[in-house]
């Protein structure tokens, strides 16, 4: 696509780390999507990412319609060196691109001892509660944070019942969905894992109003505000489609988009030891509770993923078919050597 | 119980406020509950709340054992002032008591052009997916957002499906809740409004695993280290209950309930103009939503709560008859004249 080589590698390195932690919606799954977009000219393979505001602890990235992939480390790694300074730094981001995995972003700030934030908004897949419209994407959010001898607690969450992911799961076994997670076109609850393809919605985390639904639809509407409305980007039902073949909303209001990460040094709090001591009790405490009958552990954030790494970094990544014949189509037409 | 005037004016005015706004379980109803904490030299009514430790965006406030409800805005405002000079302000508190509603700390932001976010942990009623024993608090999360034309975005949400005060409005009607909200003491899935009582816990926002409540836990778990660890605070099961007959936790590894405090400078990010012009298009999308049949309106968070507000600043706070009998009982045990 013409990236320089050191994006180029960092931008592998993202989509495979997804696929390491299990995450295979979000991993070599996605390449083929990345490149179409760059052919209808909404991905810039050389983006001029720069600082276009700034104070002490904040700025406002502009990702020059770059991959998400190559623009949020950018922006988070301005969030580290802010939080290096004057002890946090928070980054909202426009003009950008599907940035992958949260939690890899957020990861980055482990390594400096300070607790990391990354979300993003994306295109509108989600009705808030009593919405028949779908307004908001499945906007995830992720917090890393260091622990000491312990790994570290690492949340990584879409904000609906559900993420899409969940969803070709069921379809590709035929399967209904569970409550909560989807609605039909007329706002009716629905099982069918196809739904939206008829038109129907995803669902904020809680599923209807009974359930907290409107913690949910809150919850993505903060995701949609920090990283759209504080950077200017666009938001709600204006975030561009991933689908290079879905066109456009009308009467955007902003560019591209948006993303917002934070950075905060442990030891602007207190020392990053008794921090780090404090967080393995907390983990040691959570990971040995008493479980309900037939489930081996409560999980801590994070520890899925982290298994699932460990697995693939042995025995290699499964790719299906369908991903593999996409690669290979690629390789084609880029006509790589394989 | 010895306050100093302002400290018992800010108190009173939190407690009304919370009543004012619908969220009669964090009112005056609270008050008796207070001054028993302070009967058992739990509540110190004269804290020295201070700053212990900071760098120009961060600070840990000692609460001394105050009043939350006087803690919590004197840390607001140090968040405030930071964000003031150097774009945003994050404070985390330890030593502190229950602070009433979140959402009122966060709106302080609102009239100096701030995102306003407050969070608290408390103490253990809530179980982590696949967890028999109770480890998180309610534990919720209020961010406040400036609009320009339009009100004010207020989200304040318990980490929970349901929190403790609608369960006790269904306990009043003896009514069950829906699915999702409690689980037994053995961790088996219950619709017992009463099931606390019976050793039984809340759920994490999503109810069960199948419905997303990993993500109400990991979210309740964020809350839950930012206030309780970040600060020197306790934290999961050893966070001290709110009444003052319950024994304290063991091995308790800090000092009181713990608050984390954020405030962010619009014009750090962007003009207050362009961001506040993009919110007010936000709210007039969202509210004017095409809504499921029988719902008149995609309600923004905060509407309810003000609307309520106005109402009853109008026509006056419902008292339950307990609620007034225990208000009137401590007037008598403080020999006030009504």
């Amino acid at each position: 696509m013409g990236c320089s080589d050191a994006d180029a590698d960092l931008a592998s390195k993202s989509l495979l780390s997804a696929d390491l932690r299990g995450i295979d919606s979000h991993g070599v799954a996605r390449l083929s999507g990345y490149v179409r977009l760059w052919e209808v000219k909404r991905i810039n393979a050389i983006p001029a990412i720069q600082i276009v505001h700034e104070t002490p602890s904040t700025a406002v990235v502009d990702g020059d319609a770059g991959l998400g992939l190559v623009v949020a480390p950018f922006a988070m790694q301005v969030a580290i060196d802010k939080a290096r300074q004057v002890g946090t730094g928070w980054v909202s981001v426009k003009n950008s691109n599907h940035f992958g995995i949260a939690g890899q972003h957020a990861m980055m700030a482990l390594e400096e001892d300070m607790i990391g934030i990354a979300m993003t908004n994306a295109s509108a897949l989600v009705a808030p509660t009593f919405s028949v419209e779908k307004l908001l994407g499945t906007n995830p959010i992720a917090v890393a944070i260091p622990a000491g001898n312990e790994p570290p607690f690492v949340a990584d969450f879409a904000t609906t019942t559900a993420a899409n992911g969940k969803l070709e799961i069921l379809q590709r076994k035929n399967q209904p969905t569970p409550n909560g997670w989807v609605q039909t076109k007329e706002g009716t609850p629905s099982n069918n894992a196809n739904e939206l393809r008829s038109g129907g919605a995803l669902l904020p985390l809680g599923g209807d109003r009974e359930h907290g639904s409107h913690k949910g639809y809150a919850l993505g509407a903060i995701v949609d505000i920090f990283s759209g409305i504080l950077s200017g980007a666009n938001y709600g039902p204006w975030v561009p489609p991933f689908p290079a073949y879905v066109p456009m909303p009308e009467q955007m209001p902003g560019e591209g988009i948006g993303h917002f990460f934070g950075a905060m040094r442990i030891d602007a709090f207190r020392t990053a030891e008794e921090f780090k001591a404090n967080m393995d009790n907390w983990i040691r405490r959570f990971g040995s509770a008493k479980t309900v009958e037939g489930e081996a552990k409560v999980i801590v954030p994070g520890d899925p993923e982290r298994e699932m790494e460990s697995e693939r970094m042995g025995n290699g990544i499964p790719l299906q078919a369908a991903v593999l014949e996409d690669l290979l189509s690629l390789a084609d037409k880029f006509k790589l050597q394989l």
